[in-house]
């Protein structure tokens, strides 16, 4: 039997965000990899899933992925994890990679699926809700409506002047990971006039989701890593 | 006892992208809204939930939404279904407007919830695959990685010249709408060198789904008005 990976998308943190679909892969499944950040650390990918995880046969593999920039180390990691892949998919398995939201956008799975040989694997992947289609249903606003556009960027360290282009001209901006630099977006929010256009989720649809959309409280506010804003040049009042 | 509306995202097309979350709301509902294209025809959301739907006690009560730009007919029907909303509201039901893919980008549901006066009501907004998300997982390759942006844009009639910025300038384009200027992104691929940078799903996740990769398949193939186009500077071979 030829192995087959499934590279699953479980939204980003309501258990009841997964897709039926999603579910009942996760069920069917031999194997499923768990993504987390280091040796003693609990995959929140997997905490996610538990509560509709009723395969009790399934072997549970966690795969480390340290979160830093030292690119020699993620490397060797993301070759590491391919082969522990591809060691189950070579004994014919059937196996799940869960991640956080949309597989295709910014996640660890694709970067580790380049880096296997799938030549003789099916692949299949399945779309998961994204943490900005999350959030923007939390505020009961479109995220984009009618003529906009919407564009979605991830915050980078010492990208300070790509980052405040792109908050002067969008009409609809989502910002990934903004606790990369808080401080540049608060200066751009003050300097355009738009410290009343943004608003921004950590850790929706959670225990521990907490919400921030004033500015002085973003200011002082340490933001976590799951966190994604929204800004609005129409405003959320419309 | 206090009315509540749903916006349930119901996801592109196929029955099992729809979320737990939305498949237990339509099952717990007293109503389900069901936007149909004109008197006639039936609604491709409600398709999408039929096989999920096992409440045999609900009502379904089909809105129509004339797909044209006649701006006083549009405002005319947007305001009519508003009213027929708040009237079931009124009764202190439970209501579930069902609208394809995400309730925040781009839907129709956002349109018709301005109109309607919540004041006295609760309103919840459910999640849903994006089509975007779902055609990228079709083809297994990001739709945007590491430092790339992402962005969405509806293709509208007569807008060639900004159509052509955007597929010009940006890392990863999706085009919501293609149908509505074809030759101008044909025209665009062309002359950027991007012929074999597109991949395009109509109707993704249906019995109906089409690919198009191919530009002289995309010369000729009348596209149909359920249609997605990923552009990738990077290529989808990378």
């Amino acid at each position: 039997m030829k192995g087959k990976l499934y590279g699953v998308g479980v939204g980003p943190g309501d258990p009841d965000l997964l897709t039926i679909k999603a579910k009942d892969i996760i069920n069917g499944v031999d194997v499923l990899f768990c993504p987390v950040k280091g040796d003693k650390s609990e995959s929140f990918a997997y905490a996610i899933v538990e509560p509709h995880l009723h395969n009790k046969d399934v072997e549970i593999v966690d795969l480390t992925y340290i979160m830093n920039y030292k690119w020699n180390e993620i490397e060797d990691q993301w070759q590491k994890n391919a082969k522990i892949i591809e060691s189950h998919l070579a004994k014919g398995k059937r196996c799940a990679f869960i991640t956080l939201g949309d597989p295709t956008v910014y996640s660890t799975f694709m970067y580790t699926l380049e880096r296997i040989a799938m030549t003789d694997y099916e692949l299949e992947i399945i779309p998961g809700i994204t943490s900005f289609c999350a959030t923007a249903a939390v505020f009961g606003k479109p995220l984009t409506a009618w003529q906009e556009t919407l564009k979605i960027i991830p915050v980078r360290k010492n990208d300070s002047a790509h980052l405040r282009d792109q908050i002067a001209n969008e009409d609809n901006l989502v910002l990934m990971k903004p606790s990369n630099d808080a401080s540049t977006i608060v200066g751009a929010l003050e300097e355009l006039g738009l410290t009343k256009n943004f608003k921004m989720i950590s850790k929706v649809g959670t225990p521990a989701e907490s919400i921030v959309d004033d500015i002085e409280q973003l200011k002082n506010t340490k933001i976590p890593y799951l966190s994604t804003m929204i800004i609005k040049k129409g405003g959320f009042n419309d």
